[in-house]
């Protein structure tokens, strides 16, 4: 056999130690055996830039050695990186004016700023956890003298970008490759409820804080090429820091489900802001870049009900329960609850599946 | 000479390793010369707990090696630990009443849900740097279609609080002591004029990501006993997950200057909330909490205007300019200001100075 990597992450077999790993069909090259690349996690791979990044993938291309490979079903993942920092962004215009309309019904749905910066804010990294990790319902503050186990949790299907290269300064949209390793899905698992009580004036807190899932494979950004197509026409024509000459737009269609049945299939190629503009918004203010950091797209959705990306726009905050197959609906997550979000492109680009079962407060 | 270790950090000499170091009048003990604790970080002391902490402690009383000191005067000093994740709260009613007043006069100056829960928002790990760093004025977008260098490039005088002993779930009030290790200053720059434009809805992003400064000296919990205070009486009473036995208000009084000129003199005592209801708050959803976490205060303002903590309050946003002793003023900070930010209790407690120089934009 021959492998192609088409993802990297970081599995064991039985006790034994983390090994950083190639994702081929479904077989996992273990990378050290291999003689490849050791390590225990993406970090060292992330750092090495580039250069490193396109050796150790022509090197897998020659690998030949079934021998240093485990079927995919036998292995136990593990978090593919340790992150830095960990910003989430707020880029679709379908679910910002969802949003919008659902919360301030009597405003304009995009606030003045929307479609002039790519609008984001820094979420807690230490609670990043790999796919397949149960998510405990949180408690918290949810008004006044009021406090318990969310009613409103939430998901939220987005992609995230993991940060190789280091800057201490600027990084123009065109550089996007030489910072950005790739891709992995993210669900920014949310409590409604608590957000919307703590998040005026300063954002988001605990209502996102408890845990953000992402998944256990990193597609390198060079096995993204079939996926690349056209980026939105952006209206007013944004700041030049924000423009670049062929913007990192997408073709990929997200796929969530919800204890098996599918419920929405949001398309990332219908995002207003690119990764690279979010990449050169965070950083132009001189702000470090460092190996780890990962930056999430926000929630993806369409303008289709069909394919919004949480539950919030789904059930339009409650009001409209989202039916299930099996004659059940949901408002918002309940307890028990598996939610699975996958994402395909073209030419059978795959960044797998991220999941996470919702388990009661305790 | 006997040594009572009054504040711990990193220091080098020449070329030299960066070592641990115990601070005490004006001598640096080399803690790894003198056997106590070899680390090139606070990290490995921060993670080690209270028992530890207190043996370390008591070595000190009995170290007597003038070879193993060196003079403050001579040393130099980096970042005391590597900085998990950074929570930034807003503890202080006159700073948050203030900020109300200035940006919406014709509204009730404190949101609703103010005195219900302590306010926070995660700040950016990365660009955490060492007091004695130069701060260069970073550049964003200001409104539709403007960008440029900051125009109201602002300080917040802040107490930070620096995490220990990890947890995986609620921290309770009372428990503070067995978690957080020490306190340093912190100097949590501000653009005001990016933050303005960019923080609805989701809070503030790049108008502080670009620095934030924090004293070379941390100073451990009980090093601070003779400061501790009585706690301000909170109506309404706060959610039960947010009472503590004995809360850690502290008698501290923070000296601002800019190019050496006493602009204002904070007192921490006059927060509203304190640090042990900001960590109970922080973890109550479960969020991990981690070694080398940084919580801070939020800019702590007094009732008069020589007791505000940030140049916002002061020049009242650039309208009421602060008047300078060498006849000039300020609205905002200017190209080679240093601001210093010091702060001292009862009993000789000290948490140093965090200081920092304004460079030009390039």
């Amino acid at each position: 056999m021959s492998l192609g990597a088409a993802a990297y992450g970081v599995f064991s077999v039985g006790d034994g130690p983390r090994r950083l790993g190639a994702l081929a069909g479904d077989r996992v090259l273990d990378l050290s055996a291999a003689g490849i690349f050791a390590a225990t996690s993406l970090n060292p791979l992330l750092a090495a830039g580039p250069a490193v990044w396109r050796e150790v993938h022509d090197r897998l291309a020659d690998v030949a050695l079934e021998e240093h490979t485990h079927p995919a079903g036998t292995v136990r993942m593990h978090r593919p990186f340790d992150v830095a920092d960990y910003a989430d962004f707020y880029a679709s215009e379908h679910h910002a004016t969802n949003v919008g309309r659902i919360f301030r019904p009597d405003a304009p749905p995009l606030h003045p700023n929307w479609k002039h910066l790519p609008i984001g804010y820094h979420g807690r990294a230490g609670t990043v956890v790999v796919s397949g990790t149960d998510i405990r319902r949180p408690a918290g503050p949810l008004g006044p003298g009021e406090f318990g186990p969310t009613r409103k949790l939430d998901f939220e299907a987005e992609v995230g970008f993991v940060v190789g290269v280091p800057s201490r300064g600027p990084v123009r949209c065109d550089d996007f490759a030489a910072h950005v390793f790739g891709v992995c899905l993210v669900n920014d698992w949310s409590a409604r409820d608590v957000q919307r009580w703590e998040a005026t004036p300063l954002g988001p807190f605990l209502g996102k804080s408890f845990a953000t899932s992402i998944g256990a494979w990193v597609v390198p950004l060079h096995a993204l090429a079939p996926a690349r197509t056209a980026a939105p026409r952006q209206e007013p024509l944004p700041l030049p820091y924000l423009r670049g000459d062929r913007p990192w737009a997408l073709d990929l269609e997200i796929e969530i489900r919800i204890n098996g049945y599918v419920v929405s299939r949001p398309r990332f190629a219908d995002m207003y802001w690119t990764p690279d503009q979010m990449l050169a918004h965070l950083t132009v203010n001189g702000a470090t870049l460092r190996t780890g950091d990962l930056f999430a797209s926000g929630t993806i959705s369409g303008p289709a009900r069909d394919r919004r990306g949480c539950l919030l726009e789904l059930s339009w905050d409650g009001r409209d329960p989202l039916p299930l197959p099996d004659g059940g609906s949901r408002t918002y997550l309940e307890d028990g609850d598996t939610v699975s979000i996958s994402a395909t492109g073209p030419a059978g680009v795959s960044l797998g599946t991220v999941t996470g079962t919702v388990r009661p407060h305790s």
